[in-house]
């Protein structure tokens, strides 16, 4: 499989906690398909019958403590799982794909939050995509402190340090700035019809490969 | 991490479906109980809290289709998580670690029973654990048709077809002649005791590095 589909458009919401994706992506599908666009929504981890359960186990704080590989082979799974049975297929359809969150995250959080060595996440994280790439990933970069909740409602992840998070936070960037073809990093404070209006022109030129 | 460890005794039983690896385990680890040594009879998949969910999905006929990839992945975090949590601190405290099942069954079921490639589940199953092998795997060889039990009965790995079994088998001769070393193939429909005697002969000279 090459790296970035010539049919769909593949499109990746990627930041730390509190930074906007989900909103941001609403309000990306809602545009798209007010102008005629099929597109799909979809996340990570969970949006499959096996996701669900493995968004569980690496969420619930009940699961307690995973092997840091345990925890990255989990996403792994679910990745595999979503993009064979759910962005494939609709790619194929020529769909616009928005997903909440994809290998960055993973790269980021079980490579640079945890102590693994962020090259062997990513070949394994790569295996399970097959390295299907997003035609461009949307980076909303938020300081941490602003944008983790109370601690008291946090997930396994979420739950962690703020130097964790800060890492995290860094590694989204570097990538972002790795291959700026790619990615658009935006600051996650800018009001959110700024965010949803920077996003729609940037990926403008994507959608000659989407259906109508 | 070495391939081998230098303390402890690490052994392992692989074969098909009703070939006799628990049966054999559970006298291995009677045998050596008796003469003093300390051993740890364990399984994969699902000896750790989370495993138990993983074996779950993995064998649950409800679980139904998964891509290919999410299985292995899924089989992976499994091993990741059972070599931290549990192979490993035995093997440091000295213990004979007995495992039913490990990374030769990934790459005789996910690798050869699925149309993955085996040399990229074998790299994905290698970080998993580290690359951490036992000192000697038993093949317990048996025509897959003698071994599987009623067809209503059988899980989701189970129910696959017989060619599927076949190519398990296959697989799982095919390391053992590789290195003859650290394999040991005996046919399994020999009588217990003397597939029993077989086993203890040849893990006799590896018992100097055992804690009794």
């Amino acid at each position: 499989m090459s790296l970035y589909t010539d049919r769909g458009v593949f499109v990746c919401l990627e930041g730390g906690e509190g930074s906007g994706k989900s909103t941001q992506s609403k309000l990306l599908r809602d545009a798209l398909d007010a102008e005629g666009y099929s597109v799909l929504l979809t996340f990570e981890p969970g949006d499959t019958l096996v996701g669900r359960e493995l968004r569980r186990i690496v969420l619930s704080p009940e699961t307690g403590e995973l092997a840091d590989k345990t925890e990255a082979l989990l996403y792994a799974a679910d990745k595999a799982e979503h993009v064979e049975t759910v962005v494939l297929p609709a790619l194929a359809r020529g769909e616009v794909v928005v997903t909440d969150r994809y290998v960055d995250s993973t790269l980021a959080y079980q490579g640079a939050g945890r102590s693994l060595d962020v090259a062997e996440v990513e070949q394994v994280a790569r295996w399970a995509t097959g390295d299907l790439r997003p035609h461009l990933t949307v980076v909303l970069d938020l300081e941490p402190s602003a944008g983790l909740g109370r601690f008291e409602g946090r997930d396994r992840i979420e739950g962690e340090s703020l130097e964790f998070h800060e890492r995290v936070r860094e590694a989204f960037v570097t990538m972002a700035k790795a291959d700026p073809d790619h990615y658009l990093v935006l600051d996650a404070r800018a009001p959110v019809a700024e965010i949803a209006a920077a996003i729609r022109k940037r990926i403008d030129p994507l959608l000659a490969q989407a259906a109508r």
